[in-house]
């Protein structure tokens, strides 16, 4: 992740992933979430912390969720339920629980079908957030498939020439294997930036770069400068990916149209263009790379293919070209010997919490 | 499209569809195509000269593929087979065929197989240019199913913070029917323009755009400005859609790479990051939507989206928000009742090729 957004190392405190999957775990139990749904909850968290994926972390996410099942809009026990399938495809309807623990088991669905008939398509309405899509993508990866997860819901994407959001950041993510090098895998919001980057940008102080946001008009702001010169509804008025028309918004706009129709609209979700949590939907896929050729060399190509990439000769001012996924790996590693680098603040809350929820604290040394 | 590509008013030559339809049909069968093949490729191109996607009708694509099929470079008999497949999934080796052909066949066995279990997954290589991606989804779209096109070839985009490109621009079209609505098409380059637009630009004479290319040592150029300013490869050094990385180039990077997954590796098409034309290799699919649930229904919450979105309040200069496949609908109907407007210099080409093949030219009155 850009610089931009790191917690800045002289006040982070690192914490060991296990004692932040622990934590997080027993938040989750205390909220009424049963042990094992807790567990997969957690572990999708610690992906996104573990690998860099900061806005999608247990610093920006965990207090909403809790905050969301204190006040009844999250289901902790929620009914999964398949509504329709085929050979091939499957409408789930998530109940109104948590995404993070609704998307892996769509993808489970997606994969045995995958399996079975060389693709599985599902889609899930009625869920909460799914965390970072990536680590839904990866999970068909790790099967030697080829993965997708999307997700719609809020709205907060205005329309090339609009001036008033219609769409969610809508995300994409997509992962395919390879045999040495780590995992193509790919998640980003088909906003300019996630809408959690401007949340994250507020919380460091940091400003908002050019072409994140519409100025109140629905104008697109190409000079940028301190959040707090912006509507206080930033969050609300993000340009898609391109920013402005010549340089190709409609683009991301329209990626942005078609994820919001293959979560939304192919699981039947109520509420286009709103707020409702019943809106907020998914799209997982998998497609068997077995189906399609011998996997040992569908993954010696994608080694050639990644490591062309990375070896691309670079720019000036940069030492080397990234694949998307490369960075999240080394970034693993590194926190996974060091520790996740949290914000005090985040261990305040954590501190908090802890009390409040009368379970022991010890994400640090006393 | 934008102003900025359409042929001056003033100079174009209006062409009744069915007699460039005709024409183009003629062209392929001197070239040695069989009569229906000939019709499936004139119909592709028809697609996009009526609906105004210029930059894949026959003025930037006919001559190319006759010079192609004259240099045998491309198969004007080819044998199309089906490597492998399993109930939702195939690969196809397109014979060194023009993919104009190609893919219609490749989509009619994707819905085929969509419709016995609910989706179709089909890759495609050895096959040249299949024009304007859109033609393809679109054809599952009528069968009341989502349909994707994909396609990768080339070597055009340079990746983030790269000097050198190793992509194509890797267009995706995706399309979704609608009931009163025109049906949802989205059909765009993943880079930040497409690369027919800066050929179609030269011969305009008109500006490149910021944000649409490289310079020389790969930094993003963000001001623009005539043609003969840039490097005689320009077509070789189109930067990501996002264009810089502060704006999100890594989004429209990362896609290009999805996309070649999905098209050159999930066919086992050999030579990534290569002109060659083995490597061109396409991605189509069809969902059905009968497969997730009733299909009126959801035509009937795609009208509520696609109302919602092109009826979101504009910014200021506008006058209203477009969705993807509403100006190529208004624009079909026009061309329809008008005709295609022509640059002279096309209709030119078409006098000269007529008199070389020794077919009538009737394009435009005597």
């Amino acid at each position: 992740m850009l610089e931009h957004f790191k917690v800045p190392s002289d006040i982070a405190v690192k914490v060991p992933v296990d004692r932040l999957r622990a934590a997080t775990e027993a938040v989750f139990m205390k909220c009424g979430v049963a042990e094992e749904e807790a567990k997969l909850g957690a572990d999708v968290l610690m992906f996104a912390d573990q690998h860099g994926i900061d806005t999608h972390g247990v610093s920006n996410m965990l207090r909403s969720y809790v905050a969301n099942y204190n006040a009844g809009a999250l289901n902790p026990d929620p009914v999964f339920s398949i509504i329709k399938e085929t050979p091939s495809t499957a409408v789930i309807d998530g109940g109104g629980g948590l995404g993070l623990m609704t998307a892996p088991k769509a993808m489970d669905i997606a994969i045995d079908k995958a399996r079975a008939t060389g693709a599985g398509i599902v889609t899930i309405k009625n869920s909460g957030h799914l965390g970072a899509a990536g680590y839904h993508a990866m999970m068909a990866a790790e099967q030697d498939m080829i993965g997708w997860c999307m997700t719609a819901g809020g709205n907060s994407m205005i329309p090339t020439f609009g001036a008033e959001p219609k769409l969610g950041t809508n995300p994409i993510a997509f992962a395919a294997p390879a045999d040495k090098e780590p995992a193509f895998m790919f998640d980003a919001a088909m906003t300019s930036i996630a809408g959690n980057k401007i949340g994250l940008a507020s919380r460091l102080d940091r400003p908002l770069g050019a072409g994140w946001v519409a100025n109140e008009d629905g104008s697109p702001n190409m000079d940028g400068g301190a959040a707090a010169n912006f509507a206080a509804n930033s969050l609300r008025m993000q340009l898609p990916v391109g920013s402005t028309r010549e340089l190709g918004s409609h683009k991301g706009y329209s990626l942005g149209v078609m994820v919001d129709i293959l979560c939304g609209q192919l699981s039947f979700a109520p509420g286009f263009a709103t707020q409702a949590l019943k809106r907020r939907a998914h799209f997982v896929a998998a497609y068997s790379i077995d189906a399609f050729g011998d996997v040992a060399e569908f993954k010696s190509n994608m080694d050639g293919m990644l490591k062309g990439l990375r070896e691309t000769k670079p720019m000036p001012g940069h030492d080397q070209v990234w694949y998307a996924g490369l960075p999240e790996h080394y970034e693993g590693i590194k926190r996974g010997e060091q520790g996740v680098p949290l914000h005090p603040e985040v261990v305040d809350w954590f501190r908090s919490i802890s009390a409040e929820f009368e379970i022991p604290f010890d994400l640090v040394e006393a």
